[in-house]
């Protein structure tokens, strides 16, 4: 408890010294039913919390309240005054059960007068897509006399910026793409207009193959050494462990050189479980490989139903590297589309070394392309026998002269087999264009 | 001003009203630095709050705190002894910025000591996975002497289950398939066996084909005339508006039967617009409605790069309406994989309802199978032109003796594009079966 008890203090005195530095700390408030019942996932604030903390703002807490009129005039009575900035998202459609303006307009004291320029917008917004304007439609000209209208480049609904007690309150709608254009072209840049905010930056180092609790071991005494104003945290995932480095400052090259230092370090001791850094994902980095290294890939797919094709397509400017898949459910597309052998399916199964095997090969030689990959596996939750259970996955690359074939198994969730004999199918070509 | 006035005291009188029923307010925590800076979405907090919702538990806020000492207990303060249950998730890792436990430990003036069954069961996770066991992982065995420890099927750190003035407050590790099972195999039947909870029923209803303000325009009189225990909300998407009805009540019978005559009363109205219910998206949809009749289907996509395959094989059971797919990315792949011929791609483009029109028919001919789709458009960020710009797809649904060719623009987000693509072929397809 003693050791606890000194740590405490150190991490007291540590915040105190690091406080020093910020200068504004931010809350954000989404508003809506949907996201206490869980039928939505509040993908917003995990937005706006990177936003602001890209820029110099600290994030100190997300709530999410019901669209309940008390709750609200609560929740903004305990927090305005408290804090620099209120990020409010939600509420602010043209239905009923969308109350946030009436309740601001009440927080705030102020009334609902129309803004004409709104209006005008509005009107353009529908004759542009040449739809009639509802009467609730043209309600949403009608803005709190107090607030500075923030301009909807996606939408019907204004954002609005009121200020009070020294806290700046912005309510915007919580449509992701009406909200999010909102913020990076009118509120960031105002903000950063008034306000000479620090420097916080995040290093994220990405590895594969150890655990959380091995690694941790293993870059102990890297972390007791690092610099007191890095903040480590380790955040695992299905076969990868995350380890972010914060670092606050007070110009970009003080903290680019901390972290740079710490950064190197943490790769001299565990550097061969390094695949990348940051918001890179495998996929990613193997885009970037392929494209160096003026590779081309296929892919045949069974158990993962086109994941695998949909993760590489997700890049822009996949169509340089990636020529095109088959997602071969069924044997008889196995055989017709991909040239796997009858015996193999009957001798050893769709799920077996031997069939990704002439997959991954099929596909490479009809589609020509430097690499093929064949998987198939039994994602579940039916299908699975004593010999081969749910979560049996065969992954094959295939290159030219060389082929890798490996079988895994992930487990009994159908969701995470997919999403696993993906990443895993793209862990083994990278670590084959390492070798290479 | 005078009308929103009322509006205030009515709802404040019906939900006066509606808590009499209420019986059981949690709230939730999530506890973790990369929640504010969004590094993670929190997505614990919406399937907690699905699960509490559907055994009537109501959920009344979620906060999001930082890995900080005093934020948590300030946080903890604030709350225990106001709300009947806490769920907290987050920071019971093994690493080093994992404090959960030992700031629970301070709240509830207790200490740690060692759990001698816990640490049976680390010991068997690590021998059952032939790994090596850490101290780090030991100490995982170190439980708060104030708490009824909580098993952990999936990994090494227990959940914890407090009690303090009248609240039960319950700390569980972040990783969500860790959490999940704790929740529904322990934490829900637990506090059902103690407490006589009211019923809470949510039920969906999902549109296609008409925006939110022409909706709620259109069901005006039935929202105005529904029984007052039922609180109406309206939830757009691209593409698809969901109405969800809120109903709280003493019995099941009773719930039911008002959320039943709503919803009737409802598609009296406006049925011709609505294509489901609740959880069901449209790939569900489909997939129930192709095995009712017995029907199979193949797709062949380009700018949607194996998405649209990736929708309909998420689905257990899958295999038995689909039976595989090609990415034609390339137009090599297009010509030689689904047969689309050089002239049509010379003379149209690789972007055109003719092109389409042959990978769709291409691909059900191949794959024989009753139903083909064909996709193909410029997803963006590039390769738009002033004719065919960013957003432009085509869609092709061919069947024996029918075709459907549709020329959609749905915007400049390279996410979005690929997302709508899919849901319109499937929107598409469907159209086709009913009218079949």
């Amino acid at each position: 408890m003693a050791k606890i008890g000194l740590k405490w203090l150190f991490c007291t005195i540590y915040r105190t010294f690091v406080s020093n530095f910020l200068k504004m700390i931010a809350e954000i408030i989404t508003i809506g039913d949907e996201l206490l019942i869980g039928q939505v996932v509040d993908t917003n604030s995990a937005w706006l919390g990177k936003i602001l903390s890209d820029n110099g703002i600290r994030v100190r807490q997300i709530i999410s309240i019901s669209d309940d009129r008390e709750h609200i005039l609560m929740t903004l009575n305990e927090r305005v005054g408290r804090v620099e900035l209120i990020l409010i998202t939600g509420g602010l459609g043209p239905t009923k059960d969308d109350i946030t303006k009436s309740v601001l307009c009440e927080f705030f004291d102020t009334s609902l007068v129309l803004n004409h320029a709104a209006l005008e917008k509005i009107e353009e917004f529908f004759i542009s897509r040449a739809l009639p304007m509802t009467h609730i439609n043209s309600q949403q000209a009608m803005l709190p006399e107090a607030c500075i209208p923030i301009p909807n480049e996606n939408g019907t609904a204004r954002g609005m910026w009121f200020e009070k007690d020294g806290t700046i309150i912005i309510s915007m709608p919580g449509v992701p793409f009406e909200m999010k254009p909102m913020v990076s072209n009118y509120v960031i840049p105002e903000i950063k207009k008034r306000f000479d905010l620090p420097v916080i930056l995040h290093k994220t180092i990405l590895t594969h193959g150890i655990g959380e609790s091995f690694l941790s071991d293993l870059v102990e005494t890297w972390e007791m050494s690092i610099d007191k104003r890095i903040k480590v945290a380790y955040l695992p995932q299905p076969g990868v462990v995350r380890v972010r480095l914060s670092c606050t400052g007070n110009s970009q090259e003080e903290v680019d050189s901390l972290l740079g230092k710490a950064e190197f370090d943490f790769i001299q001791i565990a550097g061969k479980y390094v695949f990348g850094f940051d918001d890179e994902n495998l996929e990613n980095i193997l885009f970037h490989r392929l494209k160096e290294c003026n590779k081309t890939l296929s892919v045949a797919e069974s158990c993962t139903g086109g994941y695998l094709s949909h993760l590489i397509t997700s890049i822009p400017g996949s169509s340089s590297i990636y020529k095109g898949g088959v997602v071969a459910y069924s044997n008889e597309v196995k055989r017709t589309f991909l040239g796997v052998n009858e015996e193999t399916l009957q001798k050893y199964g769709a799920v077996s070394e031997q069939t990704v095997h002439e997959m991954a090969e099929g596909i490479r030689n009809r589609m020509e392309t430097d690499f093929g990959i064949g998987i198939s596996g039994i994602a579940g939750p039916d299908g699975g026998t004593t010999e081969k259970p749910v979560g049996t996955v065969c992954i094959a690359v295939s290159a030219k002269e060389k082929l890798i074939v490996k079988t895994f198994n992930f487990g009994h969730l159908r969701d995470n087999n997919i999403r696993r004999a993906a990443l895993s199918a793209i862990y083994l070509l990278l670590e084959q264009l390492v070798k290479d």
